[in-house]
């Protein structure tokens, strides 16, 4: 941040005759820009910040005029409106960020939501924060923040004029919290792909060109560098030295029947413990064709409540998910408080398949590490609890289930050319899981690799996983 | 309804060995159609409605084991969940429909809303209802509905033991008005295309068998048919009689200019007022290519308040939209309480450019008259005010904008090769127009065509309109 907060001079100000002459200017390139950022697909987030600062209707009025409707979505996040407490901190503000080419301004936004909170767990959530700008900018994202200042005596007569009374639901009422942390967060938040810019905005007609301004000079350094997407810094060192653990366990059929209703009995019992705690929980399936992991949802499943859990099977994403950060679509997905979400495959698809296929870039996928981390801890946080499994089978096995299915009428259909072909990537899916599981076991979410070559064995293993993972709540 | 409630004989039965014999062949065969209808690409709804009925968890589990976690939705419509007050009551059920070739299965559903409200407006409810099915039908949805019937004894008594005491979270809280209403709204709302089964809940296992060899049967026979979609009946004529109304207005730029700011201070106004009334506000905008739509939307809102109005422009749907009836998306977009929401296009291109371009057939765009004039009523009725606004130009005018929009660099992105092809169908787009005028101008939601070929008097027009429409509140 090349400003400081206490060195602006807020008596900044244009003449109105100056505006006038400046301003049709910089709303004929914005509109132009705004064409050329839709055409190269940058997704561009705007945000304004600061306490109910003066003339904010009129500022992001006019910044909005020239933009085109159809590429542009305007949020507001009132201090009035409630907290999500059914979801995650950043939650919504995942679900509303923009799609290739398209511009979100939030007016406030989760820097307001951040004051609004109690001091508890506030680093955590600056953590998620910086997160969320830098997960979404490695994607391509151009942060553009404007923090608008004003003075105390200003902010109040504007309140007072505006609303008619002292407002009680303005983003300033405590004035003591807002001022000791606001510098803080400023410095902290301020990074080289999300700067903010202070605007002093007691002269309406200055705070609108310096908006201008700056949304035009950084949208056009984004525009002349070579590629949308920032080269990302990685993390993640790969190596493939660590094995998967393997046996071949086996269950004889008698002792499975006998073990599953009972297991089953105490899911369903769990299942209503969970619901009534309040407790939510996600529970990632994933393994190569034919590890059986639905076959083992489905017993997982069949003894509980339809009400309280949902099973999310996941397949290559539509072209509205396509449009958005790969982890957009989960966030949509996530359970609601006392609910069960099943994943039937996942967001590991981005180090699994995606890297495999070459779906996903070298830094796109390297980088995916701790983007998973990171989204996994964030949902942690929150209280809801991930049990990951990956189900693993040997190659025979794998032959045998493919030849059984192809032989069958009945489950013919579960069998298809992509199925043959990713059989023939066995080596570089060993490598992407061996990776995936060294570096995405975190003590918060770690993985459970289960022998899936005897169905019996796994499908009670799972269920002794998954009671004893959930037996401390 | 080949049934009568008070015929149904509650004791029916099924011995616990029988239905081990018949249950695994049922589900084996629904396994088979849910793949069949997912590869024709039918909707299905089905619906368990009723009293918190005796064994819910397991008749309705026991439904879903078979069935791909892929291929359906499950939606519980809780007694206890508050009714959306911020949206229009058939609103969330819109939202929930099923894509093509998907399940959605409710347990419990805009039935039990109904019976939850008061009987104010209860009629309107059902005609709602009504039209929810019939549109839904007749655009291919497969509608399944059951009525789990049980004594008041059975239902008391397993509450008691679910719920370990009186719920008062129960369907079934007051008896005197779900009988009393529950036989007539069977009767009106059975119909040919979304028929009532009544289930007998006492005997779990005589239950499971009856729900899921209906649900065969009912997917059975809409596959036996040539097409998923039913031949609708059309109640909308068609013909052309009637002609727009033109006439060449003109205001020249120095009167506009003043009058523009004007109108433009009063509608700022009266969003305020709106928003204060918690009264929402839709207004449609349509015309031909180059009528001035845009510039007449950019001259309404650069005075607004862009924290309670949004502008949705309307393209070609993407995928996920083409899955759904083709209201589906718009019911995603109707306006908060106390908001404005402005179409820039709208459902309207049903009978429009799908009508003309072909891409709807002439069986689906007839029916879209009454289609849209339920969705409208609907929308009206729970205090939404719609405006509508055709803005026609002639055929020189249009050229004229089209050549100078090819001719300025400024303005050439606006301008497609599909717009040089729809200039040739001028024709039959008038027809359009034409009906639509005809068969949707309706009291609640009538059409106000402008004349849009001096754009000064166009955009006062509209300022005018809208202001005048929303003077009674």
């Amino acid at each position: 941040m090349s400003e400081k907060l206490m060195d602006v001079d807020l008596l900044n100000d244009i003449a109105q005759e100056e505006f006038e002459e400046i301003y049709p200017i910089l709303k004929k390139q914005l509109e132009k820009l705004h064409r050329d950022i839709w055409d190269k697909g940058i997704p561009v987030i705007v945000v304004f910040e600061g306490c109910d600062f003066p003339h904010a209707i009129d500022i992001i009025g006019k910044f909005l005029l020239p933009l085109d409707p159809r590429g542009f979505k305007y949020h507001h996040i009132s201090p009035s409106s409630e907290p999500d407490l059914d979801h995650p901190f950043m939650w919504n503000f995942w679900i509303q960020s923009p799609s290739r080419g398209q511009i979100a301004i939030f007016d406030h936004s989760w820097y307001a939501r951040l004051l609004s909170m109690s001091i508890d767990g506030f680093d955590d959530r600056i953590d998620e924060i910086m997160n969320f700008e830098k997960m979404l900018s490695d994607d391509g994202t151009l942060f553009i923040k404007f923090f608008m200042h004003a003075d105390v005596e200003s902010i109040s007569s504007y309140i007072h004029k505006w609303y008619g009374f002292a407002s009680d639901d303005s983003l300033c009422h405590d004035n003591s919290i807002s001022s000791s942390h606001m510098k803080g967060i400023l410095d902290t938040t301020s990074t080289h792909y999300a700067p903010w810019t202070i605007v002093e905005s007691i002269c309406p007609e200055y705070a609108i060109i310096k908006v201008m301004s700056t949304v035009i000079k950084r949208i056009q350094t984004a525009l002349s560098q070579d590629s949308a997407v920032p080269s990302p810094t990685s993390n993640a060192q790969v190596n493939s030295s660590c094995a998967l653990p393997f046996r071949n366990y086996k269950v004889k059929d008698r002792e499975y029947k006998g073990e599953l209703a009972n297991l089953q009995a105490r899911m369903k019992v769990r299942q209503k413990e969970l619901h009534e705690l309040g407790q939510s929980l996600i529970i990632v399936f994933e393994g190569r064709d034919a590890s059986g992991k639905g076959g083992a949802i489905s017993r997982l499943t069949s003894s509980l409540n339809p009400r309280t859990y949902t099973v999310v099977p996941i397949y290559a994403p539509n072209d509205v998910e396509l449009g958005h950060h790969y982890l957009w679509r989960f966030y949509k997905m996530l359970p609601l408080r006392g609910h069960i979400t099943i994943f039937d495959r996942s967001w590991y698809g981005r180090v699994l398949v995606e890297r495999v296929e070459g779906l996903a870039t070298g830094d796109e996928w390297r980088r995916a590490y701790r983007e998973i981390n990171d989204f996994e801890r964030s949902v942690v946080n929150d209280g809801v609890k991930i049990i990951k499994i990956w189900l693993e089978i040997d190659k025979n096995v794998q032959l045998k289930r493919f030849i059984d299915r192809a032989e069958n009428p009945d489950k013919v259909w579960k069998i298809t050319a992509d199925d043959w072909r990713s059989r023939q990537q066995w080596h570089q899916y060993t490598e992407a899981v061996e990776d995936m599981l060294q570096f995405t076991s975190t003590e918060y979410a770690p993985w459970t690799v289960i022998e899936g070559n005897d169905k019996n064995y796994a499908r009670l293993r799972i269920l002794h996983t998954i009671l004893d993972r959930t037996s401390d709540i």
